[in-house]
C-alpha cells in the first residue's frame, strides 16, 4: 500500500485524487490546499486541510499545483527527508526544495474538469534525483493502472512543447475550423468525426504517411481557391504557413524568395 | 433498392464501394474504372469495366475520382437525362456536364486506403441542381447508415478549407510532435493518448472551452522557455503564429508593432 498525500486543487490534483482513491494499492491519506473551500466536498471521503503544519507523514507527496507555486510551496514544506513529487510538463525538477527527496510524476493528458478521463491510458513521465526512488513512483503509476516512463529533465521539457504542438495548437485549428464553420452557418458538428478520425488514424500509422489534402498533392489550384476564400487575415497567414509545412516534409519545391511573386499559389 | 454504378478506383471510390456492397438496399451495379487493375480483385464480385460506353442504366452514378478529372469524365459519359453525382468537397456542381442530372455526395472524411473507416460516422453533404433528385441521395446516404446533410456550394467549399485545417493541419502538427520526439529520443507513441483526447474532449466541449496551455494562461515564462527551446525555424515561426491565435482567441493583449522589441515572450 502506497500512502500518498495530495497538495492542490487544480485540474490535475482533481484526477489525480480520482484515480489514487480507485486504486486498490493507493491510500489518499491527505488532501491539502491554500484555500479548503475547493476541496471541501471531498472532506467525508478524505482528510482535507489547509494548514502545512498539519501535514502527516506519507510515503510520497504529490505537489500538483500551478507551475509558478511549485518552488514556494516546496520550500514551507514544514518536514525535511521525504520524497515530494511535482507534476508538471515544464518545471525543472530542481526547482523542488533539496531539504526533501525530490521527483516529478508529470501525468501527459489534457486535463478539464469538465471531461472524465481514463487515466489508465495516460502515461506517466517519471524523473527522480536519486535512483532508489524510483521505483515507488513507478509502483505509483502501475497502481493506477497506467505506465510509467523514464524521462530525462530534456525529455520532459521536450514532451511538454510537443504537447503544446499536438494539443494546444490542434485544439486552436479546431477553433479555427468552428469559426470558418460559424460564418457560413454549417453546425460545427458536422466537423467532428472528421477530427476524431484524422487523431484515430495516427494511433497506427506515422503522421507522414497519414498525410492528405491539397498540400500533400502539390495541388496548387484547390490551394489557389482556398486562399481567395478565407476571409481572415490570421486564417490566411497560418494556411499559407501550415501549407509550405505540409509542402517541406513532402519535399515539393518551395518557391525561393526570388520568384515568389510567380508562385502558384 | 437503389442501383448504383461507381466511377474510379481511388481510396474514396474504395470506401464508398465497401459501405454500398455492406448495405441492404443497395445494389452495386457495376464499377468503372479508366484501369481495370486496381478493381480486378472485386472482379468476382461485381461487373467491373474499363468501357464507359458498357455502362449499364442505374439510378445513379457515383464519380468519385479526383478533382481535375470529374469534369472530362462526366463529359464523356455516353449518355444524358440521368443522375450523377460527383464526391469531391471543393469542385463546383456545375463542373458536371449538364445533359445529365448534376449533384454532389460528398463524404467529409480523410479516406486511407489502410485505415478502416465506419461509414455510418461519417457525414454526407449532398447538394443538388434540382431538388426533386435530393430524396435519392438521401436515401443512399442513410442506407449506408450515414446522415445526409443538405449543403449548398458555398457551404460546402467553407467545409472542405475548415476540413483543411481541421484534418491536414492538424497532421501536420502531429508530424511536428514527431520531429520534436524524434530529435529527443523520445518514442512518439508516447504522445498518441493526448492526441487522442484533444480530438475526444471538443465532441462535446467548444474548441474555445477546450483550451490549455501556456498561451490560454498568458504564460509568457513558459513561452520563453519554449522559444529558446525550439531547434528549427520552421517550427519556431508556427509556434509564435499559433500562440498569438490562441492569445488573440482568449483575448490577451497582443503587442502593437510599435513595442513588439519589448515583448515579453
Amino acid at each position: 500500500m502506497i500512502s500518498v498525500i495530495l497538495l492542490g486543487a487544480g485540474n490535475v490534483a482533481t484526477h489525480l485524487y480520482k484515480a489514487f482513491s480507485n486504486a486498490e494499492n493507493v491510500l489518499v491519506k491527505q488532501w491539502y490546499n491554500r484555500s479548503l473551500h475547493n476541496i471541501s466536498s471531498y472532506a467525508n471521503e478524505v482528510d482535507i486541510t489547509n494548514n502545512l503544519n498539519s501535514l502527516k507523514e506519507a510515503d510520497i507527496y504529490i505537489l500538483a499545483v500551478s507551475d509558478d507555486s511549485i518552488a514556494k510551496l516546496s520550500q514551507n514544506l514544514p518536514f525535511s527527508n521525504r520524497l515530494i513529487a511535482h507534476t508538471s510538463g515544464s518545471v525543472a525538477m530542481h526547482d523542488l526544495d533539496k531539504k526533501n527527496k525530490i521527483s516529478v510524476f508529470y501525468p501527459l493528458q489534457t486535463f478539464s474538469k469538465e471531461a472524465e478521463i481514463d487515466i489508465a491510458e495516460v502515461p506517466i513521465c517519471i524523473e527522480v534525483y536519486k535512483k532508489e526512488n524510483r521505483q515507488i513512483l513507478k509502483d505509483l503509476a502501475q497502481a493506477i493502472g497506467s505506465k510509467g516512463h523514464k524521462i530525462s529533465t530534456e525529455q520532459r521539457q521536450s514532451i511538454h512543447l510537443a504537447a503544446v504542438f499536438v494539443n494546444n495548437f490542434t485544439n486552436q485549428l479546431y477553433r479555427i475550423g468552428h469559426e470558418i464553420c460559424e460564418s457560413n452557418n454549417i453546425e460545427f458538428d458536422i466537423m467532428k468525426p472528421l477530427i476524431l478520425e484524422t487523431a484515430k488514424k495516427i494511433q497506427n500509422m506515422s503522421p507522414y504517411v497519414a498525410q492528405t489534402g491539397p498540400a500533400r498533392r502539390n495541388d496548387n489550384k484547390t490551394i489557389k481557391r482556398h486562399l481567395k476564400q478565407i476571409e481572415s487575415e490570421e486564417h490566411l497567414t497560418i494556411y499559407k504557413m501550415l501549407t509550405d509545412s505540409i509542402k517541406k516534409t513532402h519535399k515539393y519545391n518551395l518557391p525561393s524568395p526570388k520568384n515568389k511573386k510567380k508562385r502558384n499559389i
